[in-house]
């Protein structure tokens, strides 16, 4: 039985594992996000961001976090699906499919058109997981960022 | 002389032909955003989206947009570039240098480490100035998307 719940005040530190989780498959040792880091962002007066939490048994398998974004096509507020992860020991045992399924239906709620998220062709497991939910795809995009040095040179 | 500033109320509609000139490149005739939805949006009490207009000799002549975002590997709220257009008749005289340098300034003026975005790799003219920014770009990621009847579907 998966229960699936809004992350609720003091359980910041509960999503740290997951965060860990994606940081090994792409920059091992790369997360500086502590418990206080979420706790100040999931119980900020106008949150931008939201997570759930998935639980079996009571304990922790996965989340899904997801912040507003805004189209400016649609001329509307969309959700961006920052993080869906689901730890190794809890895995094929439809925690993804039960996440994303409260993603979707709080986006409904919330009137959201859209949902959206980046994945990595590479990562086969997901990409057929995303193909299952119905969801479209446009590959090659290029991934672009400024920060650093690179953020400040610019910014002077 | 290119000037930027943040768009002021009442200034909806001069966003608009620069969302067109973007779908023009991508999906003609598929903008539905009005005016109206961006008085909203960018007159919100607490926004997460925002606007700089570039003028010269006090015509639109491109725009950036920005959303707030947050990366939960940071813990920190970070600076999603969701537009950058430049219209065609004032393309060459540095408004795609000047707007993100003003969104460069703001991110740090706001404390974001990061701003980040997606390009198109055969946007070569885009690749090339974002590269002499001093951008770090990141090939193939795969853009996913749920909306109309798949998100409906999963959301039942």
């Amino acid at each position: 039985m998966i229960d699936i719940r809004p992350i609720a005040k003091g359980e910041g530190a509960l999503l740290l594992p997951m965060t860990h989780v994606i940081a090994d498959s792409h920059q091992p040792g790369s997360v500086k996000a502590t418990a206080e880091d979420y706790e100040r962002t999931f119980s900020s007066e106008h949150p931008i961001v939201g997570a759930l939490l998935a639980r079996i048994d009571g304990v922790v398998a996965g989340a899904a976090v997801w912040h507003r974004s805004f189209s400016t096509n649609a001329g509307r507020e969309i959700m961006y699906l920052e993080d869906l992860a689901v730890l190794p020991a809890f895995r094929r045992r439809g925690v993804a499919q039960a996440l994303m399924k409260a993603v979707a239906k709080l986006a409904v709620a919330k009137g959201y058109p859209k949902i959206y998220w980046l994945a990595m062709p590479w990562n086969t497991g997901a990409v057929q997981f995303y193909e299952g939910i119905g969801a479209q795809m446009q590959p090659e995009n290029l991934l672009c960022w400024l920060d650093g040095p690179a953020l400040e040179a610019l910014a002077r």
